[in-house]
């Protein structure tokens, strides 16, 4: 994984074989980046996605493997517990035009992710909604 | 719903059971924002979707009840008749991996909708094409 | 196709019958960006796609004509051998809520297309790397 700063904005790229989530989390802490958004291109190779169920308040996971295009990965940050915490979603389609989505758990590069990242150099907290068993944005 | 501003930034929480559209709309009514562009993410349990027909000049609607990630919200803001306008497509996802997506009429937040925003601080007006018969955005 | 230029920022309006990315292109020459990232929302009526095939370390092109919404299109921007160059991903539904997606190619515009761009006012050049034979961002 490597970047470049552009003053408050980060051009990420994360390399073929690396995991996404550890790789963004990891250079989040590096760069103490607590509260931005971000936009994704690229290839996965492998990925976790978790679908919640309002109705039984849990995750649904599913696992691919393959050669996928991700056409959007869209996400946030935000601290949990003190720390960066990343929420995002992905979609991504396989050579016959199926395609797959969610909530990312993690996905590994598969040739290369390119995410382009605002640090809104500021903190918005996550605290847990009891009712709905969801870290919440603290607004 | 609940936002933080931050300088020209927004983050909005949209909660279970808001309108996604009506929800944007006053809020931009209120912080009197009239150009910029979003991009969020989160869950729906209903959602109104148009496809504009070129051919027929016309939205074709379609309406969706259940539970659904949205893997992508993209929007801009503009102004019609002196208010602010949005326009934003949406994708989403069932938990059987089934795809839907178009232009967002409107959509019931499951769970947590979470907006990124971007307030441009200048004014885009939309201006009747008449042979489209769309808004378009008069740049 | 027209644009405004807000500080760093652009609104793209991409016209019936206007290829997208060689608008972009053609679009980035004149105001000299060289450094960006951008979202956009709209319609085509003619797509290709093409899906890199780490496997096989080649595109597999795909062609589409009809009536499509795009749900995404996301992408950067960076140079290759001194010129702006775009990386775009794209997703889009027909009315039958069939979707498509990936590496954007090419596409013709159907009724418009507004694209939200950010100028970085920086540098990101292209290399290519031979073990993947693609161009990647030299970060």
């Amino acid at each position: 994984m490597k970047h470049k700063k552009i003053r408050s904005m980060y051009f990420v790229r994360i390399d073929n074989g690396e995991k996404i989530m550890e790789s963004l989390r990891n250079f989040l802490e590096k760069e103490n980046i607590r509260c931005g958004f971000f936009t994704g291109i690229g290839a996965i190779s492998h990925c976790t996605t978790k679908f919640y169920s309002q109705e039984k308040k849990e995750y649904i996971e599913s696992n691919f493997h393959g050669e996928y295009e991700i056409t959007s990965l869209t996400g946030n940050i935000s601290t949990l517990d003190g720390k960066p915490f990343i929420h995002a979603h992905i979609a991504f389609f396989d050579s016959d035009m199926k395609s797959f989505g969610g909530h990312l758990d993690e996905a590994v590069v598969g040739a290369t992710c390119e995410i382009f990242l605002k640090d809104a150099e500021s903190e918005i907290k996550r605290k847990m909604d009891k009712g709905l068993r969801l870290n919440l944005m603290d607004l």
